[in-house]
């Protein structure tokens, strides 16, 4: 196995026990860059000399005696929202060109502390306002989106382009190409990780979270990503995050070890307009869930008639306010669909934004108490795998039709306004070869019940999807017409 | 003296003594109700056989041994915008007449438990969206405004129609009133008192506080209706108001009491455009703290210039949005006042809106930062007494011009805007008998600062303000042309 396709576990393990060397990984990683991104494009800058000597810093220390951790020496994605020192953050918009922070955000500067290395930064959708990030390639399908907005971040995981990377969600942007390209992607409760130095779009929706390949590495990063940062304003001063799918935990790894997990899954909402292959492998999933002894109950998600108008209502004015001045001064710098958005943002009127945040609290006081009933619910990520290119609505049997976009937000969204904590791993995959994700949604702060319950399916499934294009010649998965079945993965231990 | 005349703190310390009895005290108020009610109107309703059976029981308590503490017996009014079981509420408008709660609202509920006695509901500006009153009339000049939106409340007690009284404050609906009437009013902290139950103006700018005569007798309210309340979504989860101004404090009533206090003057808006004479009564009160032994800072205030269209950014929308389902209604229900502001608030945009939240934050920010220097800033409470009825402006010396509203609201709204506690509290009358209010302000939750500081003016001052209208023959001051001197007051020990 060559070091790029570990995970980081794996290569925390490796690089504890002298059995891997930082440079030697980072340099897998950066060699793996060189033979995929031509088609895949996850980067917009790739730092490999300073990348390089980091990990000799890494080396260094560690030989040293100084470790600081499991992410020490283990390479890592940035979405180009989020600031690193040095490295300009454009947001994938020309409208944001030159602007090169002089600080870390919160959250790299956890990173950096923790060691990690920073590859560099990655595609996003424009301000991070879609679903789609049309400058990266879906490495499971030549003619698939990548999903987005932290398409870059997505890919570049399920690629072997970075052992992890971070992501922002406003919608679903760290969970639906989590979905699309069969990664793990995780979106916090709403205050568990700073955004500060992060390019908002919505403040009162905007998380940021970690992509991975499996859901102990979301773990994993979280417990650095996580804790209080007064320079975030919604910053939670609630205990920091602390891990539940451990190995001390008793039972998770036993057959049995979800007795006692009361397992939701909605009767309306999560499976209307759903694709039957999605639907499908989320139901097996919950199959999973009940034989490892997990309670399964039927829920009803509440107002879900609201979810739609709130998540606009919040997030096209918050965002056309963040964007005010830079749209006014240059428009024509914005790509037609978010410049369409942001226009459309600035005639919302203040009842009809107030009118949402009033219902947002309603939703969000609802679907917690739901929590009472349930520790956990599961539902699809997306009710379709990734689009082809250009594609730009879904026709249902029934007659209905809805944009990609809306079909990409609407099974996401409720944990945006909500701010519970969602995680998308991967279930299987469709019969093009697209990988599936399902989505487990926990109480406020209740990661580690997301960890305990993904990482039991994630130790039980035959079908995981695994790293995409292994071995290389392969990197782009062609149409196939079988049933979804094992992916290339060489991650099974 | 008779009862009523009495604070809160001479009432409970006699009952307590059992040297006066809750009914009798009840039955002095409410004789004193039917001697000015004809001409004050403070009240929409007096409950006057409910009371009376309160006040039996709470006698039967305490002479059974059950003291509930120091307003057990004690009778008090409750502005209309507050729900007590029972009785309607009908926030001064026609447009929300025959709401009668089947509940309390928590601060009533907590007063009832407190021992405390209704005594009725106090009028109010129309849905508190003013600050004139025009339904009660001054205790202290016969052609002055009230002073709003609790005008009722600040009259009852400025008159000895209750010993103490509920007000609510969005723009300075508390202070106001108490400056123009010659009682403490006091802003707590936001989140400290809950306003469940509470009709609301602005939900941002909301708070509910109590309007006394002593600053120790808002103290001992306070540390009643302080606290958390799940109910309310702005609760906070901060420590409960503990008092600082007990007689237990070492040095507060000796006269270096204040050493170490750091008592800031602002150098900039608050006493532009200012009366002189109130400049002079607030200046003279800053002279009396540095004799006391306080420290005296000049300080600038920040951002003073956003404060209106801070306040006004959040107040109109959040009104409108509060009223959408009435104003469109019954429009003709609502008095051409309210009505145009609700009207006009439908208009504003979210850019305007979220503008206006995200300068609160900036000013939040600075003006908490500024108690970093200072304990507590002393200024005008408002920039003039109390108007006289029809009165529509204010026109400075150099020319400017400005509507009564508005020179009531802005030395007040700094205090809405940052969510900081605020006091007023009386200290002196102008040359026509009215009285004047200095305002003071502390960091968060620094509720016992104020009380200190206020506690120390109300010791030292000779020239309180005192209970208006004793004896009863000279209840409406008439006009006088000689300088600021004692009030009728029969409060001094």
């Amino acid at each position: 196995m060559r070091p790029f396709e570990l995970t980081v576990e794996e290569a925390a393990a490796a690089i504890a026990a002298r059995a891997l060397s930082p440079v030697e990984l980072v340099d897998s990683v950066l060699e793996r860059c060189d033979a995929v991104e031509d088609r895949l494009h996850a980067y917009v800058t790739v730092r490999a000399q300073q990348a390089r000597r980091d990990a000799r810093r890494a080396e260094r220390e560690i030989l040293g005696g100084l470790h600081r951790g499991p992410l020490h020496g283990i390479p890592y994605g940035l979405k180009d929202l989020i600031d690193a020192a040095g490295i300009p953050t454009a947001a994938g918009s020309r409208a944001w060109a030159d602007r090169t922070p002089g600080r870390d955000s919160t959250v790299a500067a956890r990173l950096r502390a923790a060691g990690a290395i920073l590859i560099g930064k990655t595609h996003t959708h424009e301000c991070g306002y879609g679903l789609l990030t049309p400058q990266t390639a879906n490495p499971w399908h030549a003619d698939a989106v990548a999903g987005g907005s932290s398409g870059g971040s997505a890919v570049a995981v399920a690629a072997g382009s970075a052992l992890f990377a971070l992501g922002t969600d406003t919608g679903g942007s760290i969970r639906v190409p989590a979905a699309l390209n069969g990664t793990v992607g995780l979106k916090p409760t709403y205050g568990l990780v700073s955004r500060h130095g992060v390019a908002p779009l919505s403040w009162s929706l905007d998380h940021v979270g970690p992509l991975t390949r499996t859901v102990r590495d979301a773990d994993t990063v979280l417990r650095v990503l996580a804790g209080h940062d007064p320079s975030d304003p919604a910053s939670a001063t609630a205990p920091a995050h602390r891990s539940a799918a451990r190995p001390d935990t008793p039972g998770v790894r036993g057959v049995r070890g979800l007795r006692g997990v009361r397992v939701g899954v909605p009767g309306n909402y999560c499976f209307d307009h759903v694709d039957p292959q999605v639907e499908a492998a989320v139901r097996a999933t919950v199959d999973l869930l009940g034989e490892l002894g997990a309670t399964v109950v039927p829920v009803e998600l509440p107002l879900v008639e609201y979810v739609e108008a709130t998540q606009w209502g919040l997030m096209a004015p918050e965002a056309s306010a963040v964007h005010e001045e830079t749209l006014r001064a240059t428009p024509d710098l914005y790509g037609p669909d978010v410049r369409l958005l942001l226009e459309a943002g600035r005639h919302v009127s203040a009842l009809d934004y107030l009118r949402a945040q009033r219902t947002r609290s309603l939703i969000g006081d609802a679907w917690t108490r739901l929590f009472d009933g349930v520790d956990v619910v599961v539902a699809p990520t997306t009710p379709i795998t990734a689009a082809r290119r250009g594609q730009e609505t879904v026709r249902w049997p029934d007659g209905v039709t809805e944009t990609v976009t809306d079909a990409y937000v609407r099974l996401c969204s409720p944990a945006n306004i909500t701010g519970l904590p969602a995680l998308s791993l991967p279930v299987g995959r469709d019969s093009a070869g697209l990988p599936i994700g399902a989505q487990l949604i926990a109480a406020p702060f209740a990661e580690s019940v997301l960890f305990r319950v993904g990482t039991a399916v994630e130790d039980h499934r035959t079908d995981a999807v695994g790293l995409a294009g292994v071995p290389q010649a392969d990197l782009i998965h062609r149409p196939q017409t079988s049933e979804a079945g094992p992916g290339g993965s060489t991650r099974e231990q």
